[in-house]
């Protein structure tokens, strides 16, 4: 399989939910994919289905799973920076068919690491990988070496009613 | 739990994998998930990965899996008439807190059902159920009604480069 680069951004629901489902139907297919999770750190239910495709799906999470506000700390740089040494070594092995950076684009567009370091991985990417960058704010340069880009644009939602998020649905 | 209604629209890629990973999250809560597919047909990898959640997540096909051009066919319309009796049922029976109407958006869009029909499940979807209806080309009335709606906006595709869906990832 030839691989491309897929981008889900915008401000609207289901970019997370798109990048879960693509791994199933990756899964269901044979594949093997790598979700490296760029935020989120702590029992997500998504993290629990996903234990049913133990060796076929595996998923690491490197934030500390707080909001960062301002300048991130050293810590939460250091989390990223694994993350992308991960992802790195992880498209080098060439075992997985699909690779999934999650929230990628926010973490760069909150200074966890350069930009330079995404595009640095997208420009390197081996041939038979699918590549899946998800999060709000994707650069230009992303979109513009990106083969698929959607934009998940919020037009309701249930926050604004003072919804709070639901486990199982958001989380 | 108090559930809502999602709608995903637009004519981007990301629709049917955002409510595929919303069942993933939801199952791995320890809801129960029924998902009526209203224009596929046939052996997706999706439906495949989707065995190991027998019992907790149950798809059904109510579309006959041929491109519908122009007036839909008797069997068309009785194949997806069964499927919003089929909703109902699973609505009224309470025993899944999840329901997902595939394409539905579409169907009614082309004819499949009166636009009133989905209208009619919509407001009297009990309080309990997350209702989430997927497919291009939402009609005013369902996003008026619905709590959150995401446009997924294609920026960009790679079919436009003549790639075709490819196993594992489109279908």
């Amino acid at each position: 399989m030839k691989g491309y680069v897929q981008v889900y951004t915008g401000n609207g629901k289901g970019k997370t939910t798109a990048a879960l489902g693509l791994s199933l139907r990756a899964a269901g297919a044979g594949f093997k994919v790598y979700i490296a999770q760029f935020l989120k750190m702590g029992d997500y239910s998504e993290i629990k289905a996903l234990e049913k495709f133990a060796g076929q799906i595996t998923i690491e999470q490197f934030g500390l799973g707080h909001f960062i506000k301002g300048k991130p700390s050293n810590q939460d740089v250091e989390a990223a920076r694994q993350g992308l040494e991960k992802v790195k070594t992880v498209l080098a092995a060439g075992k997985h068919q699909i690779v999934i950076m999650e929230e990628a684009n926010v973490a760069a567009a909150i200074g966890l690491f350069p930009i330079e370091n995404l595009i640095d991985i997208i420009q390197n990417k081996p041939q038979g990988v699918e590549l899946v960058i998800t999060g709000r704010g994707a650069s230009a340069k992303v979109i513009e070496l990106a083969d698929l880009v959607t934009e998940m644009k919020e037009i309701k939602h249930y926050y604004q009613k003072g919804v709070k998020a639901r486990k199982g649905i958001e989380k």
